[in-house]
């Protein structure tokens, strides 16, 4: 990747994160009743911190057909509120029982349980409210397929079915095709979807998406291999986060099944099928071919 | 209300949760995979038990405007998935910790707690899905507007606002106007978005739907005031889930801030206001007004 490259990446990502934490910060203003606590969790947990891939990857897929930026901004911060109600509940005593996230306190550790699942329950609603709203896309058409799409990924058939099989994981031995298809469900139907939903703002016609959804697809398996890597391999403090859990766990990951380098070959060999699939794209496609090569370089 | 009337609810109300049950059932096949446990906690909270009230509202409203009948048992069955998802979590250890719920063991309490949250959030998905669904309803302006609606109804300004309150009340002490706004976000706004959903799908423009949203609003205290007074009164086999909650946590009810009799004579009121608000439907509305009387009248 030319140096260029790297610095556009870097800007965008920072001009995304400030763009999505203005937007939560607009909607998550702390009302003067009981409710308070209720927006002040959703608050910690929602702004600051993150690497802000998914809205990223909204904003970036837009771009390739001129979508208006404070549309795609709009779902790109649904997006990331249903990435973040995710992580609370995955953070809870009773799932993963983590106590920092981005470099701060979870959610439940800050505010307590019943506030965690309360404020992960609120940002899931506000995610389909952003998708679903008037002021996101003028076409009803466009906002009830958006919401189709982020409904499918994150209901039993996406994101919750993975998580299902990540549960089970910590005592059952799964093979690589297992370990394989619970990635795609937890992490890359999430993944897919902000690639689809950028698509879907740009009117893009289903037949239209096959290599969009193709480099969604190895994106999303090249970011779980590098996660995977992190695990083992990352920095605490660079990545916000408590490291090598799969390993207590005993959860089969990549990287248990495959060793390092091989794990770190495949990684690879998954980033350039993305970028291959963004052949029929000129420049306008930089951006993603950026993302792409970040998500296994990076060490957060 | 005269007998046949009563007839007619009754055999509504059990028409409405068998074709509740059987979508339910449909929905939630079983996969042979690692999902499976997913699918039967949700399965095991979705079907069976309950009076299935909130479906019954979206069937009752949408027949008003001579909806299809697929289309609004679909979206009645969206509104009810939505609520057992907010009964799930509603029970969990952190939050009510309940044990018993529609004469059953709780979600937490057959399948654990991780399953619990999991299935609570895959439901709430699965409700959004299920409304922007194609097959639900063919314009996608009506599909967009009633995820709005639910959305909102769900998010921190409706139910999970409600909930927090609630949360506030075991140590606050609150004063009747606070009482009733928490139970207008924590129960009145999705009871209300039943109604709404049955108008949007009737396609009754909003400036059309004054006297139904009235109807809703005074249906929703009714609603509470009468469970509050079942907290008390009622019978644990038949309401199917543990009473005496309120006064044990020592939270304010509309029954500790009026009194048994005065609580009772209010319910009747709002009941009689909210008929009141369906003087302009003839007896296309007499579910609706059997609904009403139900609310204050019923044993569960």
């Amino acid at each position: 990747m030319p140096a260029n490259n790297n610095m556009d990446l870097q800007l965008e990502m920072s001009r995304v994160a400030s763009a999505v934490d203005k937007q939560f910060d607009l909607m998550l203003v702390v009302p003067d009743d009981a409710r308070a606590q209720l927006f002040e969790t959703m608050r910690h947990a929602a702004i600051g911190g993150g690497k802000r891939l998914r809205p990223l990857l909204v904003m970036a897929t837009s771009r390739l057909f001129n979508v208006d930026e404070n549309c795609a901004l709009r779902a790109a911060t649904a997006l990331e509120a249903l990435h973040v109600y995710s992580l609370i509940h995955d953070d809870l005593p009773c799932m993963d029982d983590d106590d920092i996230r981005r470099g701060k306190p979870t959610a439940h550790k800050a505010y307590g349980e019943a506030q965690a699942v309360l404020a992960g329950d609120a940002l899931h609603a506000l995610a389909f409210e952003l998708l679903a709203d008037e002021n996101t896309h003028s076409d009803p058409f466009v906002r009830a397929e958006m919401v189709a799409c982020l409904a499918k990924a994150a209901g039993p058939s996406g994101m919750a079915g993975g998580q299902m099989m990540d549960l089970v994981a910590e005592t059952a031995t799964f093979d690589l095709p297992t370990v394989t298809r619970l990635q795609q469900l937890k992490t890359g139907a999430l993944i897919s979807a902000c690639i689809e939903i950028g698509s879907i703002l740009g009117r893009v016609p289903v037949e239209g998406r096959t290599g969009l959804r193709g480099y969604a697809h190895n994106l999303g398996l090249a970011f779980q291999i590098a996660d995977d890597i992190l695990d083992v391999e990352g920095d605490e403090v660079l990545t916000g986060k408590a490291l090598h859990k799969d390993e207590k766990a005993g959860k089969q990951t990549f990287l248990s099944l495959m060793g390092l380098d091989r794990a770190k070959e495949q990684a690879q060999m998954l980033v350039d099928q993305a970028k291959s699939h963004l052949n029929g794209y000129g420049e306008e496609a930089d951006l993603l071919r950026a993302i792409a090569e970040f998500t296994v370089q990076r060490d957060r």
